[in-house]
């Protein structure tokens, strides 16, 4: 089965996902500089949550290289991820408009989990039916960013209860630390 | 007449009509838990769809795997079947905005199986083209899948003058006999 | 220089316009079957377009297969039919909430007309990059279709100030005289 | 690393941003002719936005042409332009509904300026990973028209101040020298 379709596919949804973030920034009516202040939060979310759905294209472009072949369950796996990340707009806007409430951080929390764990279904999915031996399992092998990472979300998630700025900080820190890019498969490559 | 425009342009609608259902999804005004609570009937019909629309791209997939070649027909029935998935949004959101109320779940039936028969018409239709004892007209053969959820969607659209309940059911059922992918083709494939 | 990246961006506005227009059907607040009712011109507006952006779709498929090459120029005679195609959503949707009244029927024949012409100017584009005596310049010679088509869009934006009747009665025979693929293509290349 | 995916991603985001500015013609409520009056300024300020989409993907698409190779570096700084670019309806919303106030021309100008710092940022990320020796780093050396341009978005942002008419004014004479295509790179291909 040819992984293209799929690739092509996840990279609409993606880019769908980016700018149809982009229309939470509502037009403001006035015409000042002021006008623009209560975007200012929702400009933030945005831009973190940019970040995010970047860092997801990259990485999902890096592990797609060393994918030799998919099946129905790749698929499914794949379809699973982009719910998730389907829900980033709606948990921007919503943690944006409410100036990083307790409830709204802690929901983006729950969906930048649920999208984590999703992608990291998909990396075994695709790890098993490329064989333990494969090139593809030797690269995508334990990680200690996701660990880290998920790490994070949950101190985010209950951290946010005791102040949103625990998880705006968690979550700032996992976008820096993925922000790198996936060396292990650009050094395969190379 | 090449088959990967006829792809990609698919792919296209469909990764749009996935992520537009969820602009559905109204950002609501207040930041408690509670203010979630009238969006979950809606968040409900948005994973039913999304999860149709799935079920939709991987079995347009599967097909394409095995189509040679297309022609102007093709092209036009591919356009019907997108014709009736571009309805699936608003038939998502009508349904789930109004909690499963008779009328809206008779649509959601009437839209899906409009769409089912589309999909008929497109696997006909390349049949027809890749002639009676070509490899394609093998694989496609009368499915026991296609008159069982057919069948539920006339149950469904029927049953829900009696109660609601029995539509969300079929369509439920629906989705769960085709979340199991075409193994005649991966066999095939293989 | 490489047409593929021409074609991929021409599909994806392609098929944003076809599923933006579907967000003009507005979900109706009640949920009674006459709710549906003042969607009825809506919905035929939305129909109508979309009949006619398939159409732009596979003529666009169709007559793509045969370009050799592109240049600067035909990048800009293909963005400028995709900037009259991307005001289809805005004339259908005012045309189909206003029930079909004159001055709406009117600008959606000029933005088809203005769309027929932009399409006439990148073929001559692409035939004059490719030569009088090119495959792709015999194939695509003066056509019956191009003149009846702009002169019922003519008779339609005229006729529309007596009855917005004929303005429709003419879009739908465009409709369709162009529903008929481009058998010239077809023959040339099968 | 392969910049097939990098294409058709920019390609849908490009498509994406492109059609979504469309959506702010809002659709009017009257049916006369006077009824478009107020969408005239919206209508020019999308017109001009359109143009320098159309610029940025002929831009891109020229310059991945040269492109032999990608790595994390270039996929980030390709989505750094694409954060810039996605910002475009935004401001291009803000200007148009605004009649061409001060502070909405002043944002577009800052956001065009910074547009064109993430392309040139892009352009010499890719110049370093291909050498100074290569193909691609003779080809788009340094450019005229980029000092230009920059020049005259920091005169129109300065000048906004004292008349909207001069940002404007700018704003279409860097569209007008952009509009002539990549010679360099046609000349190069040929």
């Amino acid at each position: 089965m040819n992984k293209s379709r799929l690739e092509a596919f996840s990279d609409g949804v993606l880019a769908i996902i980016i700018t149809i973030m982009v229309l939470e920034l509502k037009v403001p009516h006035g015409s000042s500089l002021s006008a623009l202040k209560p975007l200012v939060p929702v400009f933030m979310s945005y831009l973190l949550s940019f970040v995010y759905v970047g860092i997801y294209w990259n990485n999902h472009h890096h592990m797609m290289q060393m994918v030799k072949k998919v099946n129905g369950k790749v698929l499914w796996a794949n379809l699973h991820l982009l719910f998730w990340l389907s829900l980033f707009p709606f948990a921007t806007a919503w943690m944006g408009e409410n100036h990083y409430d307790t409830w709204p951080v802690v929901i983006y929390g729950c969906i930048m989990l649920m999208a984590a764990t999703a992608y990291f279904i998909l990396e075994s999915t695709l790890k098993k039916l490329h064989g333990p031996d494969s090139e593809f399992a030797n690269t995508f092998g334990t990680s200690l960013k996701d660990t880290v990472s998920c790490l994070l979300y949950v101190i985010a998630i209950g951290g946010s209860f005791i102040s949103s700025w625990i998880g705006i900080v968690c979550y700032i820190l996992v976008a820096i630390i993925w922000f790198i890019p996936e060396r292990r498969v650009e050094k395969k490559i190379a």
